[in-house]
C-alpha cells in the first residue's frame, strides 16, 4: 500500500486551499527581542517578530535565564523520569506552590504544556465522573476540545461568550448529572475576555464545576499576574484554572490549580500527567522565577499596555481595520488564506516584519487574519514601522481593486 | 454539587487498594548523579537512584549541559510560540536534522514529549487515512493506546510480541483497509525486547505500515545509538520510528522519523503538534548534543552493560528473582501493591536506596514490581549495597513465611 501517496493527497488538498504552512525558521537573539535572526532565504537577515506569545519578553529576561541555568548547575538537564518513578525534583514542588498561591488555591499540578494539562484534565473530569456533561463554549482551544472528546463524555456548546445561552443549556439537563462549564478568559485569536462574572452566577446557580482557560492572561492581567480571575476578583470561585508557562512567562509547562482533592484526583487518574517524563527542574526553575517576578513588577504590564494602545490608536489613524477588544492582541482581518500569506511574506521580505499568517485551523475559514502581540520591548519607532508598512500595503490593495 | 466529595470517593478506592501513589521529591546533584538529595522526611538526606530513565546519566554531561546554557545566552528561555507562529527556531531544524540521520531517515519531526508524539501520530493515521486499522500489541504503552482510542480508527489487538497471531489478525482483515502495526522495540516494564525482524516480515507481506516506539531503546543500543531498529539493521523497512528525548538523551522531548511525506503530513494535521508551544530551544540544542555524543561515544553504553550483567549475575547468586530478558531493565516480582510499596519504604528509609514501586495502573494488578535500572555511573559498591539490601529482606521475607 502506497502510503506516501496517501499522505501527499492530502497535502496537496491543503496546498490548494492556501492552508499549507510553512514555518519561519528564526534564531531568538537573547537581549535583542524581539529582533532575530532569520535563516529564511526570503527574508532580511534580521526580523522584528510581531507574533509572539512570549508577550512580555520574559524569555530573555535575566532572572530567569539565571534561574534556568543554576539548575541546570546543580541537576542536571532532564528530570530523568515521570513524576512517579523518579522524576519529581524539588523544583518541581516548589512551582507547584507558587502557582497554587498565584491563583489563591490550595493546590496546583504541573503538566508538560498548557495542551497537555487541558487535554489530561478534561478527558480524566469528564471520564471519570459518572454521567458528567461538559458545557464547552464554542471558541474553546484545541487542546480543550480534544480533551473533552478524548473524555467521550456528553458535550453541549453553548454560545461563544453566552450566559443565557449557557443559562438556557445548563437548564435543559438533568439536575443530577455533574456539570463542568469550560471556557476560557482570553480567546487568543479574536482576543475577546469572557463575561467572567455572569458565568461564574450562571455554573453556581446549576451546581455546575467552572473550568477556565487563562492561558493567554496568566502573567498579564491582574495585579500579581494571577489572570483576568484575579483581575475581577473571581479566582475563588472558580474550580479549576488552568494556565501555561510557555506564553507571559516565557518558558514551558502547563498546570491547572484547584482544591487538593481535585489536583490529587487528576494527578492520580490522568494518563497525560502519568505516563510522561516530568518537565527538567531547570524549566520548573526558570518558570517559578518568572512567575515570582511578575507577582511584584508592574512595569512589563504596564509598558505592553501602553504600547498596545499606541498600535491601536495609529491603525484608527490610518484606517487600517482590527478587530476591537480589550486586550492585548490586535487581530487585522484579511478574511482569505492566500491573502493574507502574500501580505506576511511581503511584510516578511520588504521590512523584515514577522508576522505570521493565522489561516485554518487556527481560525475559521474565511477568517484568515494577521495577528499582532506588541509587547513592552517593542519601541515606538518599531510600531512606527509596522503600521506604515500596513499603510503602504492597504494603499496597494486599494488601487488594486479600483483597477480591477 | 459536591465535586470534592466525589473526587475523594475515587482517592479513596485507589488508597485502599494500595495504588495511591506518593511522589518520592528528590533533588538530582549535577555531577554525582544517581546520588540525589532527598526531600522526604522518611528518607535519609542522600539517596542513590535506581530507578532512573536517564539511563546513561547525559542528563549531567558536561556537554549537554554547556549546549543547554549556551542556547539559553543565545536564544533565551522559551520558545515564545507554537512552531507555525513563531515558535520554530534554528535550534528544533538542527535537532530535527540530527534525529533524521540518526535513524537513517529522510526526515523527522519534533514534539513536546514521547508522550504527546505517540498520542498525536497515531490519532492522526488513525483518523486521517480513510478505514484505517491500528493493529496494536497487547502491550503497548500507555501514549499509543490513548492515540489509538482517540483517532476512533478500528482496533485490534494482538499478542504481546507474538508475529504469528499477528499475521492471522492481519490476514483476517480487508486487503484494501491501510493497516498500521503498532509496537515497541524495548517494553520498558517487563524489559523484553521484540521479535523486530518477524514482525517487520509480516507486516510487509499484507502491505501495512509499521509503527515502532523506541523510547527505551534510542541511545542505547546500535553503534550510534539508533535503537534497536538499528541493530538489527531494519531501520529502513520500519515506517515510523519513534522516540524521546527524556530517558537515554537525558532532556525532554518526543519525535517521529519516517519519510517526509509522513512527517509532512503529521506535522499538518496532528492538532498535539500544531496548538502547543514548542519546545525550549535550549532544550532542543541540549538534546542534540547528547544525541551526537552517543552516536560516536561507546563507552556509556559498554559500562552500562556491564553494570546490568554484574547485578544479574549478583542476583542470581543469591536466589532473588528477577524477570529475565535481553535488556537493561532488571525487574524484580513482588505481585502486591501493598507488599511492593513496603519493601521500597523500607529500602528508602534504612539503605537510601531509591527504587519506585511499579503499581497498577502502569502494570497489570498482580504484577506489581521493583524494577532496577544500572547505569554506567551506578558502581560495583553500588551495586553490592543494593544486592545486599536485598538479600537481607527477602531472608526476612522468608522467615516471615516460615512462620505465618
Ligand atoms: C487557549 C489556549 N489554551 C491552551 C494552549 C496550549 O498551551 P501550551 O502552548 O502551553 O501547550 C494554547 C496555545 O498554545 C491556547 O491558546
Ligand atoms: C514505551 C513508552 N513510550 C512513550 C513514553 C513517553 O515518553 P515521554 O516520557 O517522552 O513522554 C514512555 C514513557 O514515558 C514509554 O515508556
Amino acid at each position: 500500500m502506497d502510503f506516501d501517496a496517501m499522505f501527499n493527497a492530502q497535502l496537496g488538498a491543503l496546498k490548494e486551499e492556501g492552508n499549507y504552512r510553512i514555518f519561519a525558521e528564526l534564531e531568538r537573539r537573547c537581549g535583542q527581542f524581539p529582533r532575530a535572526k532569520s535563516h529564511d532565504d526570503d527574508a532580511p537577515d534580521e526580523v522584528t517578530v510581531w507574533c509572539s506569545n512570549d508577550y512580555l519578553g520574559m524569555g530573555q529576561h535575566p532572572v530567569v535565564r539565571q534561574a534556568m541555568k543554576d539548575a541546570i548547575d546543580s541537576c542536571g538537564t532532564g528530570a530523568g523520569g515521570t513524576r512517579n518513578i523518579s522524576g519529581t525534583n524539588h523544583h518541581h514542588v516548589a512551582l507547584e506552590r507558587e502557582l497554587a498561591d498565584l491563583h489563591g488555591k490550595e493546590d496546583a499540578l504541573l503538566f508538560t504544556s498548557g495542551y497537555v494539562s487541558n487535554w489530561a484534565a478534561l478527558s480524566t473530569l469528564g471520564s471519570r465522573l459518572p454521567d458528567a456533561v461538559i458545557l464547552s463554549d464554542a471558541l474553546n482551544h484545541a487542546s480543550m476540545i480534544e480533551g473533552i472528546r478524548h473524555s467521550r463524555a456528553q458535550k453541549v456548546i453553548w454560545k461563544h461568550n453566552d450566559p443565557e445561552d449557557l443559562d438556557r443549556k445548563l437548564a435543559a439537563l438533568p439536575a443530577n448529572a455533574p456539570k463542568i462549564v469550560a471556557f476560557e478568559s482570553v480567546y487568543s485569536m479574536d482576543g475577546d475576555i469572557c463575561p467572567m462574572a455572569e458565568i461564574v452566577e450562571v455554573a453556581e446557580k446549576h451546581g455546575a464545576m467552572t473550568y477556565l482557560d487563562e492561558v493567554h492572561a496568566v502573567g498579564l492581567y491582574g495585579p500579581r499576574g494571577g489572570g483576568l480571575s484575579e483581575r475581577e476578583g473571581l479566582a475563588d470561585r472558580i474550580t479549576l484554572i488552568e494556565g501555561t508557562l510557555g506564553k507571559a512567562f516565557g518558558c514551558m509547562g502547563g498546570y491547572i490549580a484547584g482544591s487538593p482533592a481535585l489536583c490529587d484526583f487528576i494527578r492520580s487518574f490522568a494518563s497525560g500527567f502519568i505516563f510522561t517524563t516530568a518537565l527538567p527542574p531547570a524549566v520548573a526553575a526558570a518558570a517559578q522565577a518568572s512567575i515570582a517576578h511578575l507577582k511584584v513588577s508592574q512595569i512589563e504590564r504596564a509598558q505592553q499596555r501602553r504600547q498596545v494602545a499606541r498600535m491601536r490608536a495609529m491603525l484608527d489613524a490610518r484606517g487600517i481595520p482590527h478587530m476591537e477588544n480589550p486586550s492585548h492582541i490586535i487581530p487585522v482581518p484579511i478574511k482569505d488564506p492566500v491573502k493574507c500569506r502574500m501580505l506576511a511574506d511581503i511584510l516578511m521580505r520588504d521590512y523584515g516584519i514577522y508576522v505570521q499568517p493565522i489561516n485554518y485551523p487556527t481560525v475559521p475559514k474565511g477568517t484568515e487574519r494577521l495577528r499582532f502581540t506588541p509587547g513592552p520591548l517593542h519601541t515606538d519607532a518599531d510600531i512606527d514601522r509596522v503600521v506604515e508598512a500596513l499603510d503602504v500595503l492597504w494603499k496597494q490593495c486599494a488601487i488594486a481593486h479600483a483597477v480591477a
